[in-house]
């Protein structure tokens, strides 16, 4: 490394060492003859200072550093003169008393200030995000993605489950939403659709054996955005075999006492709650109420339960499933499916944090008549049904076991861990709700060729 | 779970235990009254016995089981008989009797036998993925790849790397191979590019002050499909910042050490040989060598250096990047860009495992005046740089940090790691040579309303 120890790094114990320092200028400060710097980079800030006296070299380029400047320096490591110390910064005894300094690159004067005081537009943040993630608070939402990341998979290579890779370029998954699509220019006229979930894949994962799957899951989906959607985002996606909604339940609260206890300190009460869909119904008038204020809790969990696995569409004169044609109803409700629809239950499931749903799952239809009657009631006929997810359906008849599993949003999730707003903080390129990236223009025009060879024409005429 | 034990555990120490098990039936044989079969599931194989006194109804529905059958059975730890222990088989000195018998999905008699004795075309292998993954075999190779994962991220978070996920709907990177491109609805006219890999994000992401990046990141490549190509692909992608060669090198070596250390149990010697382009190719006149013979040893890493930062184009009569426009000339060579294109060298390096090559890197231009030059040189004007990648230029102005970093292509690696030819057999959906899934049929039609909404059309017919 062109460096010896880190802005963040230096200690009373290193006074008298020869230290090489890289990083960012975060301010400068003239008094008098002496000049001070703090160089800063992501590990914290160390002051600087420049004697004319003892290294007048340094000293004279150290009068062109501008703020975000890029240098190195050579020093070494004294103790702030007494009173001057700064106890709120952990090299708050020591300075640094440059001998050399190189220039590695300089900087343009910011659009705004990189400390962490001013308010900025989301615009201009977003335009130069590598501005806005070198500040201390939105850079540490990005270390907590980092460290929620590695627990989750530590906590399930535990569990036994395997992380495994589903296709990005696929076939449409059946949820409801818009698919992205993908011409494909070796087969041409034919899409590819960038999946929705890897719900699918999943399940044929579980019929393939792999019996615990998971994944840290990009999805998309091509929705009109509302405030706090994103075409693509992250899911934490799990499957397992031979399972009940206590297992999912059991695991899914482990896996978050674990991520509870590592990042905020918190012991989490588990089992949480469980509701029913009608229960919390009457009582909230909401499938996702806050229950901080009752449970006097500052996280507050509750499982939401026994959803109707059907909805009537009154536009389209039809019933529709609530969560995906593939919920399995709950056994006890199997002889109402030929009388009341709308009374049968589902086995699928929300986990509700602080009255946002942060997760959501099934056990699975394994049975396939099952499986076709409710094609039937939902109105996807045999051809259909074949055309959309034969294949899942062909898996089914070589031996798939009983399944079910559970996806966690982990953006939204992120976002309330880091206690900010919009899911946009925790996203390091995220994008509008035109979804648009204003940091790179995407998307963007292409050229004739490209489409060409794609086999498409555009069928709009730009706005100039 | 819906079973107490796994089909892999039980030992002589379990004998008398009752037990659930859960699986696929792997193999029935009819022993006069006496059925066997053998349960399978990921973590193994048990032998089960119906006896008809013991279990009449049991033992009746035993009958019915075919190979591939899910079921669930209760039963009794027995000792297998005297000489009928099979010390090849983890848990071969016990079988479970049978008491009670679920046969919870039958199965259609499967196109290839599960055990891993025959031969089976690869077509009918990813047509079938759900059962090719049931084989041992083929499912370690999942296994592998998911601890691969865990090594390298665990390493990684040790030696101070954040994870972070850079957007899969971005602008094109121009690196040369076709991007496949995605029709944005929200901006008519205008399209995504799948990334061909994360290069410009993890850039900026060093402009932006995260010194020490990773993602196990999917790229995309739109190419006529050689032999061992797939449409996307998975890296291991990461950057530093204020670094040397030296610290690439010293980092990959210390990752790959302990890769080989926790899956092979072997230690490899480090650091590795290096040598220069010019030097392997008038030796083995491959920028690839194979050094096992050389090295006397199984698994022979060489780095390869000093590459040519430019290569002429015939056809084009036109200098263009050897690695990509980012990458730094030598300074020693500085001189040679107004004299002597062909010998400026750059400081992008490769790996070379067993005459593979599994990453590649470069220390990337900080110096905007060095980068423009660059440009100039390879004939993209202003105008055009502006266009493809203005938003990392514009970012180099605000305080861009020396930096360098490598990508492994995963795939590859963990095809040589398994000892197998193809990385398909690394990858859980591949895609054929023409970009085709046989088990989603993927790409396919899609519906006219959804062109609609996208404002394309397609300019082909199909074929009938």
């Amino acid at each position: 490394m062109l460096y010896s120890h880190n802005c963040g790094q230096l200690r009373a114990e290193d006074i008298g060492k020869e230290v090489t320092l890289c990083g960012w200028v975060q301010a400068r400060r003239d008094h008098g003859k002496l000049i001070f710097i703090d160089i800063r980079d992501r590990y914290g800030l160390t002051q600087v200072v420049f004697i004319p006296k003892s290294a007048p070299e340094a000293h004279k380029i150290a009068q062109d550093l501008r703020s975000e400047f890029v240098i190195l320096l050579k020093g070494v490591v004294n103790p702030r003169p007494k009173n001057t110390e700064n106890p709120k910064l952990p090299t708050g005894q020591v300075e640094v008393e440059a001998k050399e300094l190189v220039i590695l690159n300089p900087a343009k004067n910011p659009p705004f200030e990189i400390d962490d005081t001013g308010e900025v537009s989301e615009e201009l943040r977003l335009k130069y995000r590598y501005l806005d993630l070198r500040r201390k608070k939105i850079f540490e939402n990005f270390v907590l993605r980092h460290r929620l990341y590695k627990i989750i998979r530590n906590f399930l290579d535990k569990e036994g489950f395997i992380e495994a890779e589903t296709p990005i370029l696929t076939k449409s998954t059946p949820e409801g939403a818009r698919d992205y699509l993908v011409p494909s220019r070796l087969n041409p006229g034919q899409f590819f659709a960038l999946p929705q979930s890897p719900q699918l894949f999943k399940q044929i994962l579980m019929v393939a054996g792999i019996e615990r799957y998971f994944q840290i899951a990009k999805c998309f989906r091509d929705e009109d955005l509302r405030a706090d959607r994103q075409p693509e985002f992250t899911q934490l996606d799990l499957e397992m075999s031979f399972v009940k909604e206590d297992d999912i339940f059991g695991l899914s609260e482990r896996l978050l006492k674990e991520i509870f206890r590592e990042i905020k300190g918190i012991d989490l009460k588990t089992p949480f709650p469980r509701m029913s869909y009608d229960e919390v119904m009457a009582k909230y008038n909401s499938d996702k109420p806050d229950l901080r204020e009752a449970l006097k809790q500052e996280y507050a969990f509750v499982w939401v339960v026994d959803f109707p696995l059907f909805k009537y569409n009154q536009e389209e004169k039809r019933w529709e499933s609530e969560h995906h044609p593939f919920t399995a109803p709950r056994a006890e409700d199997l002889g109402l499916l030929d009388s009341a629809l709308d009374k049968v239950k589902s086995r699928s499931y929300d986990l509700v944090l602080n009255g946002q749903e942060i997760c959501s799952g099934s056990i699975r239809i394994h049975n396939q008549e099952l499986q076709k009657k409710i094609f039937q009631i939902i109105g996807i006929n045999d051809e259909e049904a074949k055309k959309r997810f034969g294949f899942l359906l062909e898996a089914f008849e070589y031996g798939a076991p009983p399944h079910g599993g559970i996806a966690f949003g982990l953006d939204r999730f992120l976002a309330i861990m880091a206690g900010v707003e919009s899911i946009r903080e925790v996203i390091a390129f995220p994008k509008t709700q035109k979804a648009f990236c204003p940091l790179t223009s995407a998307p963007s025009d292409v050229e004739k060729k490209q489409l060409r060879e794609l086999n498409i024409t555009v069928t709009v005429k730009k706005e100039a």
